[in-house]
């Protein structure tokens, strides 16, 4: 799937290189942001970030945060952000649980009664759907949130209509800490009955407390299992989310600009979207041995993002 | 993974062969049975099911019942057997409950300090472990069945003992109709930190209804994701339940034959368990064909187990 970089393709290192950091920002109107590790870490936001972002939309560039987080909603997302200290507008934000709600409403062609979407996930996708009037059913809702009883297999076989809406046409997996057997059971009867298959993400772990736990993609792992079927994944790297993001910006890929982390996932994203540019960060996970020598690699890179500020523009 | 049977074995077909039924036969001092699909169907018992049991037994055959049904212990699976008018003893039921703590008692060598399993399943499990007095935490412990807690990150991320028993030295995952979040975070960290994974069947559905439902490999799945890692399958077709049968009953498996309607789990498990006889029945999954020229291929075959009654012995 990953498109390698051509082995001639060595990336630039723009970091003090002032007439390479302004030739390298006028070939952008758009930047999309990786946060976490670009941005800040942690709960540490890194020196300079809010001035780099000003510099950038003093210049006129459209900026958008993009994050897999699916539990929460954009606007969730940027009382986060300013809580770093970094102001932002909920336009600025392009979650996975609002990629999602895009494709569903925009991108789908659901028949007219099978418009509903079964949810597993928590509240920033219901957000996020009803944001464009999509309309769902599970989620947060505490009907859901019960053990399996024995008459409930009966019903379930024979499709009855008290626990199986026959209007579900889409099975929409989040991040979800209260997964349980009944909504694994209900999905994987709704997918069975034609239902198309999404994942908000499909991260196999989310960090937190400098740890890992079950990320969204676990929670798709046994309907997976199940069912023999992958969903349509709508985080990045998926390019869904890319066709989502382009679909609401109406930007000139051309004329874009991916900045990340991570090799394998942010500027994979980029490099697979065709963007105009990539462009990695050393304070996160991804090494410059990654960027210089890996199979994915930027068009340019910095020691940190607020290198950009080298511009003086 | 699964031992081809070579192309010029063709299997005997024993309906009404007496010749061959009693040559068969005498060949064998213990049968391994499959259960659904071979003596029952359902809550239908084959006719003949009981006599074809007598028989065998009557002639100094060793009859086990194998199952991969992990929610219920041996005993619960003699009260079903009883219930479908079959007659059984404990001492003839392995299931993969009794296969995964036979396999953690006498099998796996564990640290003296690091004999406890955290279990993620049903009662069948707990009370199999407890008849080979394996300490277990988990399972059906109400402790385990509430929502995961903002201070629960923490403090599994600091590996605090509240929440992460130091003395867990396998996880075993079974079916379980009360999988949430936080057993799912704990069962990743404990594997983690050392613990040794373990599944007590793979299957990723379980039958009820006349349907699907997630069953115990679907349980495995997210941290199958999450780690990278296949645990150890204690359930046919694995080998680790060929294995625990045998250290159970001590018998020559030249002298034993798996007795099942599936080509590609029952037959196999015998096959690669270099037993010296398989048995097919036509009354469940696989057919004719199937057993005729699939890539798996039983010894012999017959259209119902109760042919063997043809035996006149």
């Amino acid at each position: 799937m990953a498109d390698s970089t051509p082995a001639s393709d060595v990336p630039r290192y723009l970091t003090g290189d002032k007439a390479g950091l302004r030739e390298f920002l006028a070939k952008y109107d758009v930047f999309l942001f990786d946060c976490d590790g670009v941005l800040w870490s942690g709960d540490h936001c890194f020196p300079g970030t809010v001035e780099t972002l000003e510099l950038l939309r003093k210049n006129g560039k459209q900026v958008v945060f993009v994050t897999n987080n699916s539990t929460k909603s954009r606007a969730d997302y940027c009382k986060k952000l300013e809580s770093l200290g970094i102001p932002s507008t909920v336009e600025e934000v392009f979650s996975s649980s609002y990629s999602s709600s895009i494709y569903i409403s925009r991108i789908l062609q659901l028949p007219e009664n099978k418009r509903k979407v079964f949810v597993i996930g928590e509240t920033g996708i219901e957000q996020e759907l009803r944001s464009e009037n999509v309309p769902f059913i599970g989620g947060t809702d505490p009907a859901y949130r019960r053990d399996v009883k024995p008459e409930d297999y009966k019903l379930i076989a024979a499709g009855d209509t008290s626990l199986l809406d026959p209007e579900v046409g889409v099975v929409l997996v989040g991040l979800d800490f209260h997964l349980n057997y009944l909504k694994l059971a209900l999905a994987f009867h709704y997918v069975k009955r034609g239902a198309v298959f999404l994942a908000t993400n499909i991260d196999s772990t989310l960090p937190n407390s400098g740890s890992l736990f079950p990320g969204a993609g676990s929670m798709s792992a046994p309907l997976i299992m199940m069912l023999g079927q992958e969903p349509t994944a709508l985080g990045k790297p998926a390019q869904a989310m890319m066709d989502a993001i382009e679909g609401k910006f109406k930007f000139d890929r051309v004329r874009a600009c991916m900045v990340g982390d991570r090799a394998n996932t942010d500027i994979r994203f980029g490099r697979e979207g065709k963007l105009g540019g990539t462009l990695g960060v050393l304070t996160g996970v991804s090494s410059k041995e990654d960027f210089v020598s890996g199979s994915v690699r930027p068009h340019a890179y910095l020691d940190k993002l607020s290198d950009l500020l080298g511009s003086e523009l």
